[in-house]
């Protein structure tokens, strides 16, 4: 029996740089997958038509965002040998098979999703959603399928994204009865190590929009003041009054960075984040103090990533031959997969009359 | 000033042969558009994808209609020379230009679109459209605007379907700030020379699964047997009594079909139609002796498309020469169209960068 390639897809909508909520939140995930060597082959997209989807008016942004995103993963150690990075865009098969997937797809199912009814909301579009954005479910079953993708790394509220892929993916199968295409699995990671980073200001989530993000490309002078500022606990008033760790985004970033390594280095006095921890629940330790820690931390985390983004920022062309590798990679694939999906959907009129007629025509 | 030139974008979607339906409605005046010189480029379209969209499941009838509907348009005189019949299917570039044009859309705006509910509602689809289906316009105003078409001979019914692709014309340039697309016009045919024939039974429209066609392929025999049981007036029970014109088909038909010749050469007796007419209605005419002459009136009319059709199905290698040809002009034209939106939409990164940075990539 033929083993089972394993093959993963993953992304980001490039609306704006990183910060250290992708990584924790995946990121770091990715690299250590790649490292791995369990993958046979690796697909990273920047999701530009996505992001404009719901950006159409702003495609300035969303085209630097992509380079910004790029140089993002070359710095946190993505490496192009072995992940492909790609621009959504310039796989133009990934088009193709939505317009083809939506035939398989209809409009009250869609509305039925719980992430797109979700995404609405927190839109604001109501009335008002593009079509565009609307199809986003159709067009990611597109992206992942294109790739036979059989691992795909998302947070749990996607899984319905997920399962509407697998409903396409088995009507395609059935209707054209050929195994074409892959029904992807959801990738849940090993104990909780990818949180959720909360924003500086306590807030759930870090957006750019909120101003409460640290992102990896933050010079030293802006990730101190960020770090310094940062929401604790509201009641902890004077040094010797006991603190709460509930909610206290302080202690969520030292539990996503911190190592036993960082206390020998910075803070001798305590072996680990738990002494840390039991000391303030007592009381006795101020919150300056414990930014100071937690800015030396983040600070050792991203100083080695500012010096390569400096490079990349400086060699834009090893950015560019990245990402134009990856993509020539990914055209490849999704080429492969749509000449199968056209040719169980007896599309394939070229290839079927040099077949039947010997006609061949010039591509 | 540059004048503006004159490209006309039309099609079927091929689900089945054409019928003289087709013929009096569209095919005869397209082989007049092509022969009249007043146009710069001409492309008809085998519309297999939009086809799929409600016949997802029949891949086969598609794909062999398009063939069928390749022989009909070369045997009524389409000339591959001057017409570009090209495969939708075969032209990529055109579903690209859908996805983008989706996100300048609201799903609010396709649901008004009185075409689409109408159409809804004829194929009984109600909550279960296909997304395909139901985004239909969009997919249009990719065809047309492809092409840069100016002038869409379509039905009076089809107006809303242009003017959703001139609100997305007008949405993209300005949203972009670049006049990339051109607004269509829609061609009204000089005086009522394009008149909609009913079936064979009288029914107001000819259509496969009621079984009241006269296909461009009909064997000398079959037209026969059609012609003599055609629908006249129930209440002209005897040849002496006064017979009505009113929804008679049979006269309808020679409306659209016979010439002062046609009396010449078989019923000398009369001069031209007007005087068979007024026979009818004063009576002492049988149904028989005009069912007769019909039939050899549209013998004529279709003795020739036959022997043509006959040769391209002895031919098929010619057949797809032209498709082929016809196809690469239409995907280098798309292609040019798509090349102009990307670079206003900014996702013209390789472009882009090249002329930034001077690094080429092989396509």
């Amino acid at each position: 029996m033929e083993t089972k390639k394993k093959i993963m897809l993953t992304g980001d909508r490039p609306t704006g740089r990183l910060h250290i909520g992708h990584y924790v939140g995946s990121l770091r995930q990715r690299v250590e997958i790649q490292n791995s060597g369990e993958y046979d082959e690796i697909f990273v997209m920047l999701a530009d038509a996505q992001a404009l989807t719901d950006n159409f008016d702003d495609p300035e942004k969303v085209r630097e965002s992509v380079m910004q995103c790029a140089i993002d993963y070359l710095s946190i150690g993505i490496d192009p040998e072995k992940t492909n990075i790609f621009i959504q865009s310039e796989v133009p098969q990934l088009h193709e098979l939505t317009v083809y997937y939506m035939n398989l797809v209809t409009v009250a199912r869609v509305q039925r999703n719980p992430t797109v009814k979700n995404e609405i909301k927190l839109r604001n579009f109501e009335a008002n959603i593009p079509v565009g954005f609307f199809t986003y479910p159709i067009s990611q079953a597109s992206d992942i399928t294109a790739f036979k993708a059989t691992i795909v790394p998302v947070g749990e509220d996607q899984e319905p994204m997920l399962e509407q892929c697998r409903e396409i993916v088995r009507k395609f199968n059935y209707t054209y009865g050929k195994d074409v295409l892959v029904e992807p699995e959801i990738y849940l990671p090993p104990n909780k190590a990818c949180l959720r980073l909360p924003g500086t200001d306590g807030q759930a989530k870090m957006s750019k929009s909120l101003g409460n993000t640290i992102y990896l490309s933050d010079p030293e002078d802006v990730l101190k003041k960020k770090v310094m500022s940062m929401f604790t606990d509201p009641n902890h008033l004077r040094v010797e009054d006991p603190g709460s760790l509930e909610g206290n985004t302080v202690f969520t970033y030292l539990d996503a960075f911190c190592s036993d390594e960082d206390f020998d280095k910075y803070l001798p006095e305590y072996k680990n984040l738990d002494e840390l921890k039991a000391h303030y629940q007592r009381g006795g330790l101020g919150d300056v103090k414990v930014k100071k820690f937690l800015f030396k931390v983040l600070n050792d985390f991203l100083a080695p990533i500012r010096e390569k983004r400096a490079y990349y920022e400086a060699h834009p062309e090893e950015v560019i031959e990245a990402i134009t590798k990856g993509t020539m990679a990914a055209r490849a694939k999704a080429e492969e997969t749509l000449r199968d999906v056209k040719e169980a959907m007896k599309i394939d009129y070229f290839e079927k009359w040099e077949k039947d007629y010997g006609v061949r025509y010039d591509k």
